[in-house]
Formats: structure tokens, C-alpha cells, sequence
């Protein structure tokens, strides 16, 4: 099983402690040696480092994870492979343009049958269950709305609804964003925390790591984490249940929805 | 002015002595200060860097400069932004995907009335006239040839009408690749050479760095670098003329024709 990781936040905030705590499972106190990948937004367009190293050896990793580089939407996720050999066109998060804004997506979990959904505008480029998931459903998006929908909450449940389509092929825990939202669908196991003032302290759950966030924060900041499993060891995180589709803005739940799972 | 450095090679080879003096261009010994990106082609897909900082004092250059990535193909440019405010999305390259494969484009040069030019599939995120021009090429190809062309002749000599099409817009010198081809157009300034056995040695023309290629090669590679101006002062680069459309494929020439400029 592969770990997800994301932010949405109201304020260009960097990810690094968090994202330590994920490198460290990345072959080393977890199983996901197959690679890994964080993009990081800024504006309309993001940044990506990818490498098929596993996370904890990487050198790309480790000067992500000691570089603090800012951001409003970050998504990232570290791979133990299950379908598609470990290479770079096979490495998460996959992004494709659609509106004039990039659309990041990264997704834990296999999907049967994935693949004899006919895609139509998007064509993966690796041989992932995951990247053909992805392209279907920036097709179905882009035949439903040829232009950006009047407002985000139609946006929101268009996605809900291509996401209780696709769960039924398997596991499908995903992040998603189009540089304004952050989807999450959970279909196994997802969770979040939302951190804003009076901020406290936090150490990470395996990296021996501590970190005081109001050294780090201004009063007005919103910050939402979403990870496979809780990252820290000492705050609480709110579980997502199967079937649960949640949608973050600047750090604020905007949307939520459950179907059956 | 902005900068390009392109790569075509046979193996997989990396950049890191090229880099270092286009990175002392950034800023250090030339004008280009507002940002510079580079992407390096595994297999179908890339890996990118990009940073809206001059690269002489980009943390992320340093790291790519000092940090051997291997690839067949690689496109680089630092950027003097004349088209565009400096933010991320106006950071080249630029990338989209068609036919499963990503395509990566960086452009020197400014181009009026480009927006004119409608677009259907395509959609800039940033501003850029380059973006545009990028998008609006991918268009054409993919309005005339919904897969992959049966030739490899067949699409370099589209490419190269296409570019004939633009060029007269303004100054179009730039490198575009579809991850196995990469497509050259000069209108004002670029050259190329081509390296292979007997290897010698080579000084940067601006950095003090001196480089054996007979260390790092076998006797079987073929490499092949472009850039605006040359990069070594004791090599023989072959300078383009304006018109000219030049194709590589693992370092060697494939296809090469002339517009009037």
C-alpha cells in the first residue's frame, strides 16, 4: 500500500515537517520503496520532484524535505508498487492541464477493470491503474464542463459523483486539485487535521522530530494536513470513514459528502 | 534575451558541466535573472526543476548542478522575462501531454499577435506568448494526426511547417520534444555539437571549469548539445542560421530543412 500526504492552507505554508515524517516511511519505518513524489502550487502552476529512489535514500528527498518551500496546495505520495513496473512514468503525483490550470493527482490503491473505461481527450503516459483513473475522470469533467462551472460547489459534486462511480473497481483513496481545491475521496483509510490558533506543539509518530507551530505561524493561519495515517503522535486527527469525498480550500472544509462504499 | 540548453544523447548522460554555465548565466555573468527551469526525459516522462530565483542564487539550481540526473533528453532555459510577470507558471518549460507522451517546450524570444491564434485543446496556464505558441503547436498536431504519425519524417516536417508558420511573428528559437524526438527551430541564435569518439577535454567559457569527457563516456555514446551561444571556448560548435528547423534523436541529426527567415 502506497502513503498519501496533502496540504491545503490559506497562507503559503511549507510542508517539511511533515513531509519528514513521510520520507522516513519511505523504505525506511514503512514498506513504500518504490518511489515517491510531492508537487507543490504555486499560482495556477506547481512544482514537482519525483524520484524512483525510495524516499529515505533519495537525495531529491532529502533536500525537499530540508528546503522549505511554500505553498497553498501541496500533494504527495510515496509508492510500494502493485500495478506498473517502478519507473519514472509510473511515479505519482500525474498532472494534466485542463481550463488553463494544472490538475495534480496522486491515488493509493488498485482499481480492477480501470482500464476498459474509454478515455477520450487524456491518455496516461505510464501503465498505472491509478494514472488511467485519473485521465477518465479529467475527460468526464472536461465533456461535462468544456469551460470552468459558474461555481465550485457543482465542481465538488461532479467529483463526488465520478469518485462513488470509480470505487466500486477496488481501493481508491486519492487527492486531487485543479490549484484552487483539494478533492480527497477515502475508500480505506485517510485522515486530516485542521491547525490553526492557539497553535500548539507536535512530534511526529516515527521520526524523532517535535516541532512548535506558533514559532512558525501567524494568527490568521489555517492549515489542514491529510495523511494515510496520523503523522504526529500527540494531536488528534479526524478519520475518514469509506465512502466519505471531502473537498479543502485555503485550509476550510467546503464541501463533504458520503456515498455508499 | 533568454537562454536555452538542449540535450539528445544515446545514453543516458548527465548535464551537470552544461548546467553550470548556464546557471552562471542567471544572473551571474548574464541579464537572465528571472527565473529558469530544466526538464530531463526518462523514458516517456520527466522530471523538472524550476525556480522563479536567478539560478545563480537558486538553492534548487546548486542541487541540480551538483546532482548527476541521466537522461536522453534534456531542455533548459534561464529566463529574462520580457512577455509575462516572473511567477511559476510563466517559468519554462512548459509541458503538456498527446498520444501518451509528454511533450516539453522552452522558447527564447517574443512573438506579437500570437494570441491572436485561436486555441481548442490547449490552454496557457501562465501568460506568456511562448505558452501560447506552445499550445497552439501541440493543437495543430493533434488536430492532424489524432495518434501517433505512422513516420517520425512525417511529424518533423509538420513541426517544421509549423514553425515556418510562427516564425514570422517575431523571434522563435526554441527547443520542443516529445520524448524521443527533439525539435530545434533557430530564428536568431542557437548552435549545436555533436560529442563522440575520440573524446577530449573542454573549458567552460564562463565558469572555471575544465571537463575529460573520455572520463565520464564509451567509446559508443553520441551526445549532443544545443545552446543560444556556445558553452565551451575550445570546442567548434556549429552556429544555426535563422530559419533553420534541425531534429535529434539519441544525439544524432534526422531531419533538418530551412525557411526563409
Amino acid at each position: 500500500m502506497c502513503e498519501l500526504l496533502g496540504m491545503s492552507a490559506n497562507t503559503a505554508t511549507d510542508i517539511c515537517f511533515s513531509f519528514t515524517e513521510l520520507v522516513s516511511r519511505g523504505g525506511g519505518s514503512g514498506p513504500h520503496s518504490d518511489g515517491w513524489g510531492i508537487s507543490f502550487y504555486e499560482g495556477k502552476a506547481f512544482r514537482e520532484f519525483k524520484d524512483t529512489a525510495a524516499s529515505v535514500n533519495s537525495e531529491i528527498a532529502k533536500f525537499v524535505a530540508n528546503y522549505p518551500i511554500k505553498s497553498h496546495i501541496v500533494i504527495s505520495h510515496i509508492r510500494q508498487a502493485n500495478s506498473g513496473r517502478v519507473c519514472l512514468e509510473n511515479t505519482h503525483p500525474f498532472s494534466r492541464e485542463l481550463w488553463g490550470r494544472s490538475w495534480v493527482f496522486a491515488h493509493n490503491g488498485q482499481l480492477k477493470g480501470i482500464k476498459k473505461k474509454a478515455l477520450r481527450y487524456y491518455r496516461p503516459i505510464g501503465s498505472t491503474d491509478s494514472e488511467h483513473a485519473f485521465c477518465w475522470m479529467l475527460d468526464q469533467i472536461r465533456i461535462k464542463y468544456a469551460s470552468l462551472p459558474p461555481t465550485d460547489f457543482q465542481l465538488s459534486k461532479f467529483i463526488a459523483g465520478l469518485s462513488a462511480e470509480i470505487a466500486p473497481h477496488g481501493v481508491f483513496n486519492f487527492l486531487l486539485s485543479d490549484a484552487k481545491s483539494l478533492y480527497i475521496h477515502c475508500s480505506t483509510k485517510l485522515c486530516w487535521i485542521t491547525r490553526q490558533a492557539p497553535f500548539g506543539k507536535a512530534r511526529l509518530a516515527d521520526a524523532e522530530v517535535e516541532i512548535d507551530f506558533s514559532q512558525h505561524t501567524t494568527l490568521n493561519d489555517i492549515v489542514t494536513v491529510i495523511a494515510t495515517t496520523p503523522l504526529t503522535e500527540d494531536e488528534s486527527w479526524t478519520s475518514m470513514l469509506p465512502g466519505d469525498f471531502t473537498v479543502f480550500q485555503g485550509g476550510q472544509r467546503t464541501y463533504s459528502s458520503t456515498s455508499p462504499a
